[in-house]
């Protein structure tokens, strides 16, 4: 229960936001815990969830004396929380975020930010599908990555207790360049929900298949992606209008390979379709040989039914 | 534990037929199951697994006075299955099959069968990633669909006779043309995997983003689609070359949707991506409220992991 910082705000207390302070209590990390967001609602209903030791809407007003921000908004609104804390942070404080985009944030970000803060831009790379303070969890970061992207001339020192702090969170640091982190989540993680959210709108406009029978027949494959289509709608929006290079280029790349699977299919290229099939098993037993999946089938989702049989109806 | 049928034989023992199998001893429903498939060594795997009480490589010899026989192969073999059967049916038997696709079937089948036999197609709709007679488990059919697809003039008897067997299998059967059925599940079922198969490619073929790093950072979303892609190659490559038409159109449908996607991605138009990302998750709620799904966040990943501690690296 070593305390690493005097006091800590965290900006945003959705998901993310929740989850920190969640295992930022559990692990002992602060002495105070200051939660701040713009709407009276949330910020009631994480007093409600005791989540921190003060709760401030004006998030100006609550960075004061804090030794770490995080802020953790939607990308879209990264720029003006930087704007809106700039003046009222406190000299030496490292300043993070948990944006899913980082070129966007930096660019947002940067230009606002006092010279004689730290600000690390950072991306926790869990999740879920669900959003709000309630849906947070302490062990959300557990055997996770964490991905900093640390800006020319970051200080060491500051970026050594960021990834410490991360790391008592449960997570495995990684650094790199806030390009090449964009490229790579278009394609593990925009590109897969973008991808979602398309299937299930296709299904939800035929004519010639009922909704009712989407829903009733959807264990045989569809469900699997309303998962990821179930996510908050602000900070996807956010995420494709942040991320558009990278993302429009994995699409690119995506569309030409799905013309070429639909011309095997169109001309009976029975070969070419068993090995494109083929190949894409051992990618799966790489993801859970890395811990970063569930082997049980179907995601376990029995066991699961079993813990909770309200889940089944 | 009432018998329901003398004798049943299943043909093909992978992930549904090991499961028919397996389901057919706990509810007792059959004097004499007899299981056969082409493979010896599946064949020998299943006897390891005691899962029928004999094993015939010879699918004519296994039909000998069988009273249900049911044929569980990719369906690219259910013709060459239904030539070889044909002789040896019992007059009366009831014939149907558990292939994802329906027109198809009935065009291979239907014109080797004898007219003394009750041919009635039919598609369980249920499903891991996993294959072969270790996959399977007695509880895959719970709380599922089973559809039939009866010809014109199919006996009402034996029709109500398979419909109370698959009941006893856990599942609520439905009825619906062949047709019908193709293309509820191009979209239900088809179309999910396919994209799956392509965007598991589509990131396995990038060459500024690493294989490790896809895997790293899959949980982001990434590793939701690789359920799908681990499926059986030559079981999928059959479906897609037997349900052609419908796939080519669902996946004609859901190539104009992600166009018009992209160009609001490229264009900016935030309105829009709210639009399309929200009306999502209602599908979402309706599959959860219908039992068809786990309402646990992240398909109670968690809940897996600490259940089987293994799971995770």
């Amino acid at each position: 229960m070593d305390q690493m910082f005097d006091k800590i705000t965290l900006i945003g207390v959705g998901l993310i936001g929740s989850s920190v302070a969640r295992v930022i209590r559990r692990e002992g990390l602060t002495g105070h815990l200051t939660i701040s967001t713009r709407t009276k609602e949330t910020l009631d209903r994480a007093r409600q969830l005791a989540l921190g030791d003060d709760y401030v809407s004006d998030c100006a007003e609550a960075v004061r004396d804090a030794d770490l921000v995080i802020v953790s908004v939607p990308v879209g609104a990264s720029g003006m929380v930087a704007e809106q804390i700039s003046t009222a942070l406190k000299p030496g404080a490292i300043v993070t975020d948990a944006g899913s985009t980082k070129l966007s944030v930096v660019k947002q970000m940067q230009p606002h930010l006092p010279d004689n803060v730290h600000f690390i831009p950072g991306h926790p790379v869990a999740g879920t599908e669900q959003s709000g303070p309630d849906a947070g969890f302490a062990e959300l970061f557990t055997n996770r990555w964490c991905i900093l992207t640390p800006l020319p001339g970051t200080d060491e020192a500051a970026l050594s207790r960021l990834k410490a702090f991360w790391e008592r969170c449960g997570s495995t640091v990684e650094t790199m360049d806030p390009e090449h982190h964009d490229m790579v989540l278009a394609i593990v993680s925009h590109l897969p929900h973008i991808i979602a959210y398309n299937i299930v709108g296709t299904a939800d406009d035929l004519e010639m298949v009922t909704k009712s029978e989407v829903i009733k027949y959807s264990a045989s494959g569809f469900r699997d992606f309303t998962r990821l289509a179930a996510s908050d709608p602000t900070m996807w929006r956010d995420v494709c209008l942040h991320n558009r290079d990278a993302i429009l280029e994995m699409l690119g790349r995506f569309a030409e390979d799905l013309s070429s699977l639909q011309r095997a299919i169109r001309w009976g290229d029975g070969e070419k379709l068993h090995d494109m099939f083929t190949r894409t098993r051992t990618i799966r037993r790489s993801i859970i040989e890395a811990g970063q999946e569930t082997d049980a089938p179907d995601f376990g989702r029995q066991a699961v039914a079993q813990a909770e049989p309200e889940a089944e109806g």
